[in-house]
């Protein structure tokens, strides 16, 4: 494969330029942020540090952190980039400029996808000559710890390019999931949406505290979502499957869906709740030091799934 | 501790048997059906043979087994018992009347926990003379692998007996979660209600597939959800934490929220398409070694959280 471009070094980038350079393929990263770029050898090798203990920085971890280069113009990053993994600040004005520039600049064949996490292709590459070729690419963070990329492809945007999208990031070894019909929040912030809703609205309302509500998910239902999915969840949870769950419990859970909050439990009572209880943890260097314990469970998580799923394979 | 008493064999009863045989209790189950009865010591064995390789069966297998004895009279469960966990149907009839036998059965210390899922114990204890003795320990299934159980008293438990009770599963190594006001669903399957919600709609509107929906949450936010709840993961995703993550995002997440699905997505037609795509997955056996296999993973997976949390205990 010819090599991937990097747009945006922040977080995200990294993560991104980490998982391909990860898989063997070239990465060159541009910001227009200089200092972002200095630092970039640096924040490399602290990812290949915490991550090659769990096996998460590829066969040979310096030949991943060499991969990684640094370039001074987006030009010098598009030529010949096979994907342009576009990940700047999530504001539509600065999104549609950059796009705007990097359709000016890239070879027809170069795939430019955004790492938006909510809006939509529509919304910024809509008017761009090389629209067919744009896309989203939606990943979590930190990318290189969390598989899934969700690729939402606007109505403009060619199949073809939907499809070698899709191959790329699962030559990467990412988990993509290709959407079928665009929507803002794509998949998984919909799912993650109402999932605070309706935790902020029971907190406030004082069913439960923050810990209480953190634990419900921790040591219940994320047992289960750490290896099968929602849908999964259900299909064994009736003897005849998820048509025989939906028929026996479907309408108690469609009640308690009816009587779930929206909109309305985002307030600023129930955010100064809910800061309180992480009090100990808000300032910028103890968020920074628990995302540090957080992407070192996430490296450990992925070492352990990874190794169960050979297990699972090697028993077919 | 003096005894623990199991009314009712099915999953959850022999699952909570596990789990306080295990941390060294006594337990006698009782249940209304002979053969489930006759089955028990068997059903034991197999937990001990599918928990014991991925260290759940407790310091010595043989010896959480012995502990678990099944008895023929729901008398001779209770006498003595510190708490008598009721695992029968989730219909509210057949619990009513369980609960009034019990009670009247049980000594004044003896708490009586009801399994129900989303029934709160006002429902079916509130005219009993020993309701104040009386709450609701939801547990997950199964029991002995998902650590969880949402402590639900009524306004007419007595504060001292939930304490007592909170105590009692902590102290058999379960994460207790005790709520502050009742309210049907509970937490647990009010998150999951408007996550089954929400997905059911995605994929019965053709936005994605129901390999795609699932693999968002395994592969996306499951994978956070193992080892931190929904409120720790919004603290960690911006550098001021949960409050500067509401003020950042909130009104993109509650826009979303807004336009989420309720009761109606619970539909005929996407029962039938979730079905279909676990067609291969349907028949009672099938679901069954289905179920081994994911029993096999939350007994892997609590094997390696409880050795992170070792390892971040030894790191303090």
């Amino acid at each position: 494969m010819t090599h991937i471009a990097i747009i945006g070094a922040g977080l995200i980038g990294r993560g991104w330029a980490f998982v391909f350079a990860r898989a063997g393929t070239e990465v060159r990263v541009w910001d227009p942020q200089p200092a972002v770029l200095d630092r970039l050898p640096d924040d490399i090798a602290g990812m290949v540090e915490q991550t090659a203990p769990f096996g998460q920085a590829g066969t040979d971890p310096e030949a991943t952190a060499a991969r990684i280069r640094a370039v001074t113009t987006p030009e010098e990053a598009l030529d010949g980039a096979a994907l342009a993994q576009e990940s700047g600040p999530e504001v539509l004005d600065t999104k549609r400029a950059l796009f705007a520039r990097l359709d000016a600049i890239a070879a027809p064949e170069t795939i430019l996808a955004s790492s938006s996490s909510a809006l939509m292709a529509s919304r910024f590459a809509g008017e761009l000559p090389g629209r067919a070729r744009c896309l989203v690419g939606h990943p979590v963070n930190p990318p290189h710890l969390v598989p899934v990329v969700e690729i939402a492809p606007a109505p403009f945007t060619d199949p073809a390019v939907t499809e070698r999208a899709r191959a790329i990031y699962a030559a990467a070894g990412q988990v993509p999931v290709v959407l079928q019909r665009e929507i803002d929040g794509f998949i998984l912030n919909r799912l993650q949406a109402v999932v605070l809703a309706e935790s902020l609205r029971l907190i406030e309302q004082g069913y439960v505290d923050v810990r209480g509500l953190d634990d419900t998910i921790r040591h219940g239902l994320g047992r289960r979502w750490a290896f099968m999915g929602p849908m999964e969840t259900i299909n064994l949870n009736a003897p005849g499957g998820a048509g025989d769950y939906l028929t026996r419990y479907g309408a108690m859970m469609a009640g308690l869906a009816q009587g779930a909050a929206r909109e309305e439990a985002f307030t600023p009572a129930v955010a100064a709740i809910v800061g309180a209880a992480f009090a100990d943890v808000s300032a910028p260097e103890t968020v920074r030091a628990r995302q540090n314990w957080r992407d070192a469970e996430l490296a450990a998580l992925a070492q352990h799934l990874a190794a169960r799923a050979q297990h699972d394979n090697a028993q077919e």
